[in-house]
């Protein structure tokens, strides 16, 4: 350090030390040294926010699993009304709906030929059951979703079908679109080849014996065929079980079983704008979980992020306009929340709509759909500071807001979270409060308050961008 | 590059990216750049290994777990006797001997007060049973195991104990002691201060929803009460839980039973020396592992090491000393094969006696209990190109060769392998095929086929060092 330039070092290593991640080793996507020098005070002080971290630690804690349409989930609305009332948002109640319910039985895979080797597997959404006795049968492999797509009606009568392919990682989280067809459509297409079962290698890219669930839809009168995700490690196991040339056979038990249909409902709450003349904006998170974790990521954290930031704009002093929390239930089994948010408020004005459902790591880049160019370029510039790059796609927004957008026709803005990890963890057992760094959640936290407290204080037009100039939507 | 010295660099390329690991993300330790100009045609050939890891492969896909006493364990002896036969060892045998075997029944905790929270657990070796219906009541937290121990006799009655402690990553696994009280003797202090039962946190350093089994010991007379671990993120939910302030429950169910006496087995296979007259060397792994996973780091690996270095010195020509491969039964649940082995061959004479059971990752450290100085300036001169260097410690082998070394004496060298990741694998489900690294197990085989070249043609005294001056062993 020269001598005649002390004070920049030293007025920056407070804040340089909650900004650097305290778990840098391992799969922690690290957080960079920002240029601390050029955030504004709102922004300083969302650095070191710790609600949004309370919120996720609460919900995870005190709820735990919130699987959409049952009990748990009524619990989960019931604490998130108490809570957003003792945060001080007005309007905060809950819009009930009804939704078919799903839920998970007796889970047992093992492979009995040519060698006994047990496996971690998991009942997929809407899966049908092997009932308490189970099923055998002979394991046809399809290395790529291709394959099995293209197996004939009737080729796989009475066997179990194993569908892999080849999840990579990818921090904007696009792995996903390329390896979820073999979880989303495999098990219908091989229950249209005849199959009585289907096992997939999970849509994940860890390496843990924590098979991944998810929802999957079948083709209407398609049979739904008990249907399983096996962990990563266990597909490899059957890949080379598969390899030694001698038929391999595999004893399944899967119950899960249909609940019917049953209430789920979307919490509201409200910062109060102060120009009625303006439309409000909606930011959006899900309260609901699978079941097989407390789901820190997917999506307690969303929502401890959008919360934490609203209600820094809100204690910094009333805003123009109203900024609308939606806590959707409902979402992981088929978008019902936003399905029923988009109906009921579909005649009501949106400026903007906004979701966090991508974990709790760190904002990298920026998207907008938003017509008026010196507002993104405000956005972009002021976000420049927390370490996020202004991105040339789209934004399309997350589940829970798709209706509102398609009624309502809102401006959009993506807040992209890193996604390196996010999908060790999606839907699995590990999605667990200690996977979350609170430094890179407070920088969320930063990033949401920053882009809240410049659109819910415009009040020049917020419209999104034609659709000749984007494209889409 | 410097125009004028482009050789070294093009001639290290090849065997650079052998020694780099493919897995350095995460938490995989990183393999330095050794000096690889400096290793010996032999070290040069062992860097490019596949024996081991066939070997390895091969276990945990053509057999998989190998719980001691059971018929997999049979299974896994069937599979190490063909297979040594196969790669033109002498004098492949099973050498049975007589073990009581524990099992696995159901396991499934669930804390049922303030709220209902799922858990993963899993009972550890010589655990009571719950009885099928389980046993419900209120957790007593216990933040250490000193705490547990000062815990007077009744004051447990009817509760369940929770024990967990604080355990740290370290190189050398020192962190296992440290920690491992909790699991070996927390449950016979809970027994003894009237607990129905007692939950532990792993004794592991990962973040996964996956429990760590492991032994556990009760005093003679003292009741084996139903002892289970939590996984390490279950453990913080329920330290979270306690911390609310509420009185916590939990239900558990663990329904393991004994099976009485049973037969187990060592595989012995040798080198045979060309001079009778120099006492042979022994060089350990275990055959046997723990039921939930195919356990190729605990200890696949280890046989797989140790017999690719003995056939690489075998395939250089006759060595002067006979190297006994030693892949022993039933180390798990009480060493009861080192025992076996130890008992069996008190009277022959032992030169050396070594052992590879931490997992793949690279050797790190010689360590020597030897008296020779100047062979051991030889062989850590030889370890030095790649990347070991030379302990301070005292060598003691591993668990299998306790007995050998106390009866017959031997010499010990040990190479400390890289234990950063080991505890978030050890006893878990996770131990499986994906977490070797070729390239670090290579390494471990060039290490062990250095030492064992140098000792099995020393025709010099291989002693162990003087008591005196070892102070120990």
């Amino acid at each position: 350090m020269r001598a005649d330039t002390p004070e920049p070092m030293i007025k920056q290593l407070p804040l340089l030390a909650l900004v650097l991640s305290p778990l840098c080793a391992g799969a922690v996507p690290a957080m960079a040294q920002q240029d601390l020098r050029n955030l504004n005070d709102m922004q300083k002080a969302a650095m070191s926010d710790d609600v949004a971290y309370d919120i996720t630690e609460g919900l995870v804690t005190e709820v735990g699993h919130r699987m959409a349409g049952t009990p748990d989930e009524a619990r989960a609305r019931d604490w998130a009304v108490r809570r957003l009332n003792a945060l001080g948002f007005a309007n905060v109640h809950v819009e009930p709906f009804q939704m078919p319910v799903w839920v998970r039985g007796k889970e047992m895979a093992q492979v009995t030929a040519p060698v006994p080797q047990d496996m971690y597997i998991t009942a997929l959404g809407t899966s049908g059951s092997t009932g308490d006795k189970g099923i055998e049968g002979e394991i046809v492999y399809f290395p790529n979703m291709s394959q099995l797509i293209a197996a004939p009606a009737g080729s796989l009568n009475g066997k179990i079908a194993f569908v892999t392919h080849d999840m990579r990682v990818t921090q904007d989280g696009s792995g996903y679109g390329f390896a979820g067809p073999a979880r989303w459509r495999g098990p219908n297409f091989a229950a249209k080849a005849g199959a009585s079962a289907i096992v997939i290698r999970s849509i994940g890219t860890d390496q843990h014996r924590n098979p991944h669930t998810g929802g999957t839809t079948f083709d209407e009168g398609v049979k739904h065929i008990p249907a399983g995700a096996i962990s990563n490690p266990d597909a490899d196991t059957l890949e080379r079980l598969v390899a030694l040339g001698q038929p391999v056979r595999m004893k399944l038990v899967l119950t899960p079983r249909d609940m019917g249909m049953q209430e789920s409902g979307n919490v509201i709450a409200e910062v109060a704008g102060s120009d009625a003349s303006l439309a409000p904006i909606v930011i959006a998170c899900h309260l609901d979980s699978w079941d097989l974790a407390p789901s820190a990521f997917d999506d307690a954290a969303g929502c401890g992020i959008v919360t934490a930031a609203a209600k820094r704009v809100m204690d910094a002093g009333q805003p123009k306009r109203t900024i609308r929390l939606l806590w959707a239930g409902a979402e992981e089994v088929g978008v019902f929340g936003g399905a029923a948010y988009g109906k009921a408020h579909a005649d009501e004005p949106h400026a903007l709509a906004m979701e966090s459902d991508f974990g709790a790591d760190r904002v990298w880049k920026v998207d907008f759909h938003l017509a008026d160019a010196a507002l993104k370029d405000e956005i972009a510039l002021a976000l420049a500071p927390l370490g996020i790059e202004r991105g040339d796609a789209h934004a399309h927004g997350g589940a829970d807001v798709g209706a509102i957008i398609e009624a309502a026709k809102p401006a959009v803005i993506d807040l992209q979270q890193d996604g390196t990890r996010y999908f060790d963890l999606h839907h699995t057992p590990d999605d667990t409060m200690d996977k979350v760094d609170p430094a890179q959640m407070a920088q969320n936290v930063a990033a949401w308050t920053t882009v809240l407290n410049i659109v819910a204080n415009h009040d020049g037009a917020i419209a999104p961008e034609p659709m000749a100039a984007s494209g889409e939507m």
